[in-house]
């Protein structure tokens, strides 16, 4: 294909240059220096720094309603250390002569203004009247146009509902004289140069629906049609066009199908395009794939293909989750892929309508030329480009090509701003073709080479990756689940279908390498149907621990002597054992306490993190460090595992932070009494097959559930165990500390207590907070997993100036999910984990409704309640500080609201617990960012991202105040709690003579 | 004066040409690579470690008595990965034929009978009969002699006695047949060529005296008086001559006064010498002092110049101790000094007879040449050699300078090692003039360029030492005291004068700033000196403990957020003011604890260290560390100060402890509420005028001395009180953790304890330690500063074959110290730290009487036993491990003596109490020395060194089992336990976009 291609170049090129010849001299408007666009825009692309605090700046200014709250983030974006705005963002408030503060207010507007104009540039109108007004003047100047209602996050149904009525507004709006419009190519019929619709529009489908999730396709389909097929009846009634843009690549799937359900539902009207992006590296199979399924069900189609505007996000997203990075990381990649799948569509004219959409004048010369060598009718392709942006490209296109679409978005400001970021990035990029040719004028003939070319020209002389090394590499988080992989989708019912049929059976337990069964056993349920027993797990009694701790202090004698290296890569075997069961793992948390998928899923690649990391951490610690450097003298520290341990775990994180404190202790050479919670004795069991797995010697793990009431004491009072290692609530936590305080006779040693305990978290909202971002924040760090995470958001402290809007879209939101049992991946918040836990739940829900307003209070039906352990979300406002439900813990899916006047009360409030687990701020305000780093004083601070889901190292966890004892598990410090330091020191020196050894301090 | 050397250069050059002609084709016998000791001489200077192994393995082989013990310890220090034992060692056992074990005992016996060959080479008998022998023909052969009795380390008076008597003993054997000898140089008369008496030798000064010291020069001289008159008596009976040896630069100052004294005693006997040596840098001062001195007391002196033996030793101590290193560091530097010195001393021949010893043939040809050119008489100079060295260079001398001594050691092969280990480095050390001559057959032309032209080459193109970076310098511990500097000497007697003037007032607490004074007081009272009262202390009770930690609690809330950089330049200007005002602050604690001058000294080194170390470690910890590397992600981890630290300080250590635990707590941010013991309140006091001097904050140190009956608890149980940093005893650690475990009514943290509790520790001596070593470390281990240390020595572990020779040196040696008032350093012992101190060791002194044999009970004299706080030194036998004597912490000068009858008893033995703090072993087996190093655990472990003194950073201090609670002071992981781990994630990508940052995991 790329011969074929390639032997179109010289065309290409001479149609290319003719092309730039026809647009001489001229420039967008966007790089215009005369303006203070142009200037900006100059500015950033020469000072990264700069462009960073701009873009940023732009994001937030809708926010920014008061003159106060204006001055104070343009000072906090762009004053630098002498306190001066840069010359640049004053352009047009220089000549103002008023004296103080007055100076400041109006350049300060003027800011504010010109960016607004900015933003205007790109955006043909903010309400339906003045969009129809801009229609109508493109078309006069022969332009057709598509429309897009700007908005794309929608966090509830009621905001759904909203953006399918905008469209329906605008509709009517055109409706009410686009008859009038003279239609474009000169042509007298209803249709544009005789085959295209006037009326064209663009939709995003994610936004007809609020509850959007790749996992759940099906529903989200559905959930997507109920939206976006009145806004389709009545571009059909009006004869007009509907394209259903591509967003992120996890809509993709969904998007494709709500594409294929629409097109069959109304197969006689063909007026219905999707888009596909050149730089997915799935691009050729999407594209091959959608042609092949419209020749399938033999219905023509129409395709936009962009390059795609997400670039940035798909990777740092990819990056971030250990995927596979999903797009092309040259830019020529995506071009080569850009001109491919333009000709294998336009091989499929017969059936696909071609819209071309790119400002880049080697891509369009090339489209060109192979509709020409095609023989692609005029009627089967069109040019798009975006509006404001490029108008030489557009005006040289109208030349060529006639059929020129502009893509026009219109609406508020406010999402506005999200689109002018994305228009200012695009410009400005390195790898832009705009600004290659307009701003750095770069060499035409280079613009119009084969992508091929320059992508062997960029790749050659650039070192090439480098090998990994041999042995261990760099801990990296295991990837989380991707759902818009479909294995992934379909591993999980799979799983759900093996696991659930091993359910049932006894558990025994497992002492010194034995299964050991007890009389006294316990069923273990699904909290979603209480009928369901996971397992009837035996209880350890006195007799038991006993036993297993004995175990274990035989074991230590030899396992404390292994070597880091050998524990380490004990531990290694186990991470593997569960990535090769990772979905066995993670479903049987589903059923055994209600987890969904992904944060079953999730806990399963924590414990993964877990072993891989401490492994690491091992080694690194068991290198004896040298101390000093005096010749004649060798000094070294190390560390030695300081004895048994026991490990006595929550259910909430059933298997991470069981494996967590387990695989730690182990490492360090400390053999475990593991006493899982009885809530999650099953998962529990779990690791006695991972570290059969993993070859761990005999009585150096042993796993004991009994009732606390029965052993628990005992456990942690017994005289031979040295570590005891806790998470779990704040009282139980105090009691192990207060008993383990206490030396028993025969005791050799103080016992080292690391207990986790509990939360009060505190989210904070300030008033300039991107709500798309944390509302949704919000709601999933308080009603995750039923709001059972230590780290769960349970008090969200609201800034005055933005509390109604914020409280409306977050009580909005929370009447949209689905509730359900967690099997169902459609539901977001299921049953809590047991019926005491439903007990403890409902007794707080009580106390909010009596301390404040009850903003929220969904109840599942009555068929589900029947089923399992519900509890109603809640959602309480008018909280503060004194009351029960602000201070104590619920462990459960209550949030508090409160309102503070400022960010000092904020923070006051949020610090005003005995907890200091974690927290979150949304803020834009980089003053504020930077004070709450330092004075929100939690374990865990979360800037502009949600308080929940802490990996390993990245987010090494714990708190302190009443909130933990030890450090961070998954941090650099945790291992050491486990270990005895030990200094060795000898005296090299014999009879005056000392062997000089390397780090000696001597003389050169 | 270097140039008139230099105008002898071509003299020099030509002279040493004539000398190499004149023993051409002749070589060293150790260097005969025919024989056994020049091959494994040859294979020693090709192969590093086997030299290192093969010189340590000489040194032990005189205490290997059984063929077990030789065999396991060849297999030890030779046998390399492949058990084999190399070639060159098992020469002249090859052609052995048996088969099986005894191939290896036939092996072994000859190794051993080969090094002994090697070492009688050195030695000219181990009889004064085979003396005298020896002596006899060396004589016939034309060489003078002068005789050294092996045996450096006397420990005890008894042996010192013992060195005397060997020197009367051989005298004695030469009485009996001197007179028959013919003088040397053909003359008639009764002295060698005319001048020289027939009889010389040498003697060590320091064995004379086995309590010879550098602070206590007095007595130190008097000591060696008393043994070494009898000698020279006998001498000058004789008509002999008495060289006084040069040995370490400790004694230095002592040999010099010894002489002095001597020859004025007898100021008509002119045949006493002196030695000094021109490596060392002083080397010009102190001869030049030493002839103005005999010039000023007009009297005839000699000196013999030697370069110097102890270059490794003197090196290595300086770097070890933080001295500036004494001793040239270039060989040429010393060539250079020998020659200018050399001068000086023929200069002065008039007063001054000159021996010169030297192999350096470049050094041998300048004294000649400078010898003529001065015109100095044949009577007054003459050369000296080492015997069984250098052949071929004492025959080139006798043939020029017919004045030829040999150096001969006679006696025992056991000392004789020692010395056999320093003549087998003299000739392997790469600048070795005998190695490169007759090894590695050195340019003849370079050997003999003058020293200065060698050196200028040596440096050229060395990289010069870079300039000390900017700010603050890698750590290094400050230098203990060198009292070898007579300032450092009179130092001490001065701030004692200063000290004292002060004493006696009334002491108030220290709280938010200000002085507070109260009715309750304490007299606290010199241990030594009962009615000298040190000063009148009040004391804080229930009300005094509250306001300081709301003093506390207030400064908290700022000191906490002040920057880790400007809190460690907090604790370097108050190290500063201890560095200043370091006498002051030692004095008064031998005036208030009894603590010795030098031991005083080290313990505020010890808080300097503290400060320094942990100043360097909150820098270090006070860099927020980024996690992870996702791009759109920006996590740190930083440390917050976790609030008031109450600080519980022990007596025994007054101000090192007490600072390092209130540094730690203070430089991470938490203010200091402190509570130094009643014994060493005056001490801790002292804390208050260094942080004011330090700029510190109001209220973040807080002085709180008072009753722990009244406000022990008090304070530990306060609701306020963040982290306890308590050192002390068992008891009361582990009642503090039991308290402050307990939750109290307002309480917000968990509370931290770090509790360093008591030790019972023990030094293991195998049955081939180094007892000249072993003896002494556990003398000093056990009663230095009476025993009253965490890390004293108070079980001594002795394999059962070396038993009663340890038992016996080790009595005789605790015999031999000195007891008395600390505040004269002759003294090695003084009373315990007040009266409660010495009934306690009292009742265990019982105890010990009870449990065991009675070795020593040395009691100081009635009219002290008045004065002070005395108690017996004891030293009781026949202690198993079942005896309470062998399981409390006595904290007093009494050590138990216990018998194992192999390694792994002793080991055992060793970890049979229920604490862990320290332990140390005198071994020279690799395998034990290794197997200690895993198996003996305890938290500070010395191989061949004793187990007290631990050095910030080199030796982080602490135990573990019921020895500490925490981590080690002084170590890297001792400031966490005062701060609470914070993580901040900030999500940085904003609408898509984030900035990518260094660090990120990006594309290359």
């Amino acid at each position: 294909m790329t011969t074929e291609i390639s032997s179109l170049d010289p065309r290409i090129l001479a149609r290319g240059r003719e092309f730039f010849a026809s647009i001489s001299g001229e420039s967008p408007s966007v790089f215009n220096k005369g303006w203070w666009t142009g200037k900006v825009m100059d500015w950033a692309m020469k000072n990264e720094d700069f462009k960073v605090q701009m873009f940023r700046f732009v994001d937030v200014l809708p926010y920014l309603n008061t003159s106060e709250s204006l001055s104070r983030h343009i000072e906090e974006y762009f004053a630098g250390e002498d306190s001066n705005i840069p010359d640049v963002l004053k352009w047009g408030a220089t000549k103002t002569k008023i004296g103080g503060g007055l100076v400041a207010k109006v350049l300060n507007k003027t800011i504010r203004s010109n960016i607004e104009s900015m933003a205007r540039q790109f955006i043909i109108g903010q309400q339906a009247k003045e969009a129809v007004k801009g229609i109508r003047k493109l078309r006069k100047d022969g332009f057709a146009f598509v429309l897009d209602l700007l908005g794309e996050a929608t966090v509830s149904e009621v905001e759904s509902a909203a953006y399918r009525d905008g469209y329906l507004e605008v509709l009517d709006a055109i409706q009410k004289e686009y008859a009038k419009w003279a239609p474009l190519g000169g042509d007298k019929g209803e249709l544009d140069w005789g085959h295209a619709p006037k009326i064209n529009v663009a939709v995003k489908p994610s936004a007809f629906y609020s509850q959007s999730k790749p996992v759940d396709i099906d529903g989200t389909v559905e959930g997507m049609m109920a939206n976006i097929e009145p806004v389709f009846r009545k571009v059909m009634d009006m004869g007009g066009f509907l394209c259903i843009d591509m967003e992120q690549l996890k809509y993709k799937d969904c998007t494709v199908e709500l594409y294929k359900r629409l097109r069959t539902k109304y197969p006689d009207y063909p007026h219905l395009g999707i888009v596909f992006q050149a730089y997915l590296r799935s691009v050729d199979d999407d594209v091959r794939g959608f042609l092949a399924w419209a020749r399938e069900v033999n219905l023509p189609v129409s395709i936009r293909l962009v390059k795609g505007a997400y670039w940035d996000y798909e990777t740092v997203l990819a990056k971030q989750n250990g995927w596979p990075v999903p797009v092309w990381t040259h830019k020529p990649e995506s071009d080569m892929a850009y001109e491919r799948v333009a000709k294998m569509i336009m091989e499929n004219h017969d059936i696909c309508h071609f819209a071309c959409a790119s400002h880049n004048i080697r891509t369009i010369s090339a489209v060109m030329e192979m509709a020409g060598e095609m023989g692609v009718p005029d009627d089967k392709y069109e040019f798009q480009v975006l509006y404001g942006m490029a108008e030489p490209v557009r005006k040289g296109l109208k030349n060529v090509a006639k059929r020129v679409r502009l893509y026009c978005p219109y609406g508020d400001l406010l999402p506005g701003m999200a689109y002018l970021v994305r228009r200012l990035l695009e410009n400005t990029a390195n790898e832009s073709f705009l600004k290659q040719t307009f701003a750095d004028e770069a060499d035409m003939d280079r613009l119009l080479e084969n992508p091929e070319a320059t992508l062997r020209r960029q790749l050659e002389g650039k070192c090439v990756a480098p090998e990994p090394e041999e042995g261990l590499q760099r801990f990296d988080n295991h990837p989380m689940v991707d759902f818009t992989v479909e294995a992934e989708r379909l591993a999980f019912p799979g799983a759900l279908e093996k696991v659930r049929a091993t359910l049932g059976r006894k558990v025994p337990l497992f002492i010194d390498g034995q299964d050991v069964e007890t009389d006294d056993v316990i069923d273990s349920y699904n909290p979603a149907k209480l009928e369901e027993v996971i397992g009837t797990v035996c209880q350890a009694g006195v007799t038991e621990v006993d036993r297993a701790v004995e175990a274990a202090s035989a074991a230590y004698l030899s396992w404390r002597d292994v070597s880091p290296q050998e524990r380490a890569e004990t531990l290694l075997r186990a991470a593997q054992y569960l990535k090769d069961n990772i979905h066995e793992y993670s479903v049987l948390q589903t059923l055994e306490v209600g987890k969904q998928w992904d944060q079953a899923h999730a806990d399963v690649c924590e414990a993964i993190d877990f072993m891989e990391y401490y492994a690491r951490e091992m080694i690194r610690l068991g290198e004896p460090r040298r101390m000093g450097h005096a010749p004649g003298e060798m000094s070294h520290l190390f560390y030695q595992g300081k004895g048994v341990a026991a490990v006595i775990a929550p259910w909430n994180f059933p298997l991470a932070i069981s494996v967590g404190m387990v695989s730690a202790a182990i490492v360090c050479g400390c053999p475990v009494v593991y006493k899982p919670s009885g809530i999650s004795s099953c998962v529990g069991r779990g690791l006695v097959d991972m570290w059969k797995a993993a070859g761990l010697p005999d009585g150096v793990f042993n796993y004991c559930p009994g009732r606390g009431s029965v052993m628990g004491d005992h456990l942690v009072d017994h005289p031979d165990v040295a570590v005891i290692a806790f998470t779990g609530s704040m009282e139980v936590g105090l009691r192990i500390q207060e008993r383990a305080a206490v030396v028993q006779p025969g005791q050799q040693h103080c016992k080292r207590v690391i207990a986790e305990m509990g939360g009060k978290n505190a989210v904070i909202i300030d008033d300039d907070a991107d709500l798309d971002e944390a509302v949704l924040g919000v709601l999933y760090a308080a009603f995750g997993f039923q709001g059972q995470k230590c780290s769960a958001c349970s008090r969200v402290v609201v800034l005055d100036a933005i509390y109604d809007r914020f409280v409306e879209r977050l009580t909005e939101a929370a009447e949209s999910i689905k509730l359900g049992p967690a099997e169902n991946p459609a539901n977001y918040m299921g049953p809590v984990a047991d019926k005491g836990a439903q007990e403890n739940v409902l007794r707080y829900v009580k106390i909010a409704e009596q301390e404040g307003t009850v903003l929220v209070k969904r109840e599942v039906s009555d068929d589900l309640k029947a089923t399992g352990c519900y509890v109603p979300l809640t959602i309480v406002g008018d909280i503060t500080r004194e009351h029960r439900i602000a201070q104590e813990e619920v462990f459960g899916p209550v949030l508090s609201v409160m309102r503070a006047k400022d960010m000092d009360e904020a923070l006051d409030i949020a610090n005003s617990t005995r907890f200091a687990l974690t927290g979150a701020i949304y803020s834009r305000s980089p003053a504020n960012l930077e004070r709450a780093y330092r004075e929100f004083r939690v374990g865990n601070l979360y800037l502009n991202k949600h308080s929940v889901g802490a990996l390993v190292e990245r987010h090494a966890f714990g708190g302190f105040k009443m909130s933990g004892v030890g450090s961070k598990s998954g941090g650099p410090d945790y291992l050491i709690q486990f270990l005895d330091p030990r200094l060795v020191s000898e005296n090299t020196m014999r009879r005056g003579f000392a062997p000089i050894e390397e780090g000696d301090d001597w003389f050169v």
